[in-house]
């Protein structure tokens, strides 16, 4: 089958492309920084098939954000797996800890309360749950506040039957979307010292802290360089949506620039005026939360604004567009974008060679 | 089941809410313009179990915006679906003519190439297709420019096999979020002058036009006083959104004041420093795309931000909130965050009574 002839709206993965944005991370970490280790979000792409290939590429296991997403990983083979997130809702501590009998679990606590349920979880299913106590790195959502409270949680965790200490989470969502370098550097020397510190707590309380994962595709370079992560958890490079090609690059040589993989194929269903095109993609098949897709693909057609299951299209003068032709847009933001559809169709010049399945819902 | 028992995220219903909205616009409209017809839009819904609560009520029909909308309508029962939205692909004009062994099908037009592949589908399934043109009512989305373009696809409406001309498509979606009575109703206007041209050009032209369709949420009353539209299209009165609620009412008496049905269940996952909480409910579960998600059944709570499965709550000196805690979020869009989930978790006083799918994708 063509992409021509594929119903729309539809999610499509160049194969290609996301295969040189996988290859691209793994070796520009694996040149500059050997030591640190990649474990890729999945959160991006809720994909076993697209989770295979970054391990194959030399990613040491996958995050995820949610136990269904987790459940998909293992389902699909993968055998180490981050939910960096907490819990509080005992089926779902439930449901995790059981699949600590197919592949090494780890999940994040802020509060004494998740520790508890965690080892709860872990001993009702005879399984071993790795943890992290997260720590608020600058982002402002969940964490623990201070050093001395990464301490004391870690403390509790490593004296919990089920229960190994890892280390530290301290990831800071917000500093991937700044748009100069230089704040998103100020952000994450930030992030670090918070972190250091927190993990020199631990180790003089004679604990190891042999962890500290983080980062995100739009800061990965700088926690590498850090000295202090250990891990870094980049999801979007796979697809690379048109908000994180928004902001402006390091300058630095090597660094990879990722390649827009993923789109959204629209057709055009209306031309009722001279100058505008509506086609059939709309706000129940793409994100708009961090501003509007691209065209960049199309010279010539302008982004106009979207309603449920529409997109108005601006034309140039001198451009031809058709009834039926089809679109590809780039979503703004790529992670709801996919979590919005069932498959991902995957294509090769043109032709469609694989559907894969998306882990949506809960 | 308790709705505390509930795991989260989750889209509910209050079934109350739910028929109590339904019954007041049913009412409304039948005491102040007994002629004037009502064909809720399923969009809003994506639910054959509410459109059927929607017909009891009196309304004559449903409207939808796809063609697997119109598909799930037409399996559970409903026997009057109008597609408020053009077509080209092949397939689903097939997939939409066949359904008109089961129901009464109508789809909207604004060339000549729909009307062409309208009567394609509908003599190849040995079917009859009603056709609506659209014509723009000042939204700026599909629908012909002109009465005089309006008349002339109506008349090729009319000697098309297989097709029957009903009358005109006239929505305009801008206006339901002017945030003044007085300004949705100069756009209202403005769309029944529009409407009335091309009506009266067609009817000249020898043509009946029997249907002129439009309205939703924010301006009904308007089409419904105007004596032009003959059929009103509200979708989100049914769960009432937290951007519709924002828009100031006309002050007349006696206009429904439609309540908020549907709301995002969402677990307290983290409360990581005194006045933050994290709750599990993020843009996966929630469309932003029209303002935050309203906290206003949870006095001393504010919304914050939201992540992709996370959003932040403030919490007032003196509010307790503790972990596991449930929240209720009345989104800001309903119809796109209806779209995010499988099912729609129906409950009163609490207790889950019911579970509807949802018929999300396309």
């Amino acid at each position: 089958m063509r992409l021509a002839q594929v119903e729309t709206p539809a999610l499509l993965v160049d194969r290609r492309l996301l295969d040189a944005n996988i290859a691209a991370l793994a070796s520009f970490v694996q040149s500059r920084a050997p030591g640190v280790r990649l474990r890729p979000h999945a959160k991006s792409h809720k994909s076993p098939d697209i989770a295979r290939r970054q391990v194959a590429a030399g990613a040491v296991g996958l995050c995820c954000q949610t136990v269904r997403e987790a459940e998909a990983l293992a389902a699909g083979g993968i055998a180490d797996i981050l939910l960096t997130n907490e819990i509080t809702d005992a089926d779902k501590a439930a449901r995790l800890a059981a699949l600590g009998r197919q592949a090494r679990i780890s999940a994040c606590a802020d509060h004494s309360a998740h520790v508890a349920l965690l080892s709860w979880a872990a001993r009702e299913a005879g399984t071993t749950l790795h943890v992290l106590v997260e720590i608020d790195a600058g982002g402002g959502r969940c964490g623990v506040p201070s050093a001395e409270a990464a301490r004391e949680l870690a403390t509790a965790v490593a004296g919990s039957p089920g229960l190994r200490f890892d280390g530290l989470q301290a990831y800071n969502g917000g500093a991937q979307h700044l748009r100069s370098f230089a704040e998103r550097q100020a952000a994450i020397a930030n992030a670090a010292r918070i972190a250091e510190a927190a993990s020199d707590l631990i180790r003089q309380s004679g604990l190891p802290c042999s962890t500290v994962s983080g980062a995100g595709t739009g800061t990965f370079e700088i926690e590498m360089a850090s000295a202090v992560y250990t891990e870094l958890q980049c999801g979007s490079y796979v697809f690379m949506d048109a908000d994180y090609a928004r902001n402006q690059p390091s300058g630095e040589s090597g660094v990879p620039a990722f390649e827009h993989a993923l789109t959204v194929l629209a057709t055009v269903i209306s031309l009722p005026a001279t100058g505008r095109a509506v086609c059939d993609a709309g706000l129940k098949a793409m994100s708009l939360d961090s501003g509007p897709p691209s065209l960049a693909r199309h010279p010539g057609l302008t982004y106009g604004g979207a309603s449920d299951e529409h997109s108005t299209v601006q034309i140039a003068p001198g451009t031809v567009l058709q009834l039926g032709d089809k679109l590809q847009l780039v979503p703004g933001h790529c992670d709801p974008t996919v979590a919005m559809h069932d498959w991902i169709v995957v294509h090769e010049d043109g032709v469609v060679t694989d559907l894969w399945p998306v882990a949506r819902g809960w």
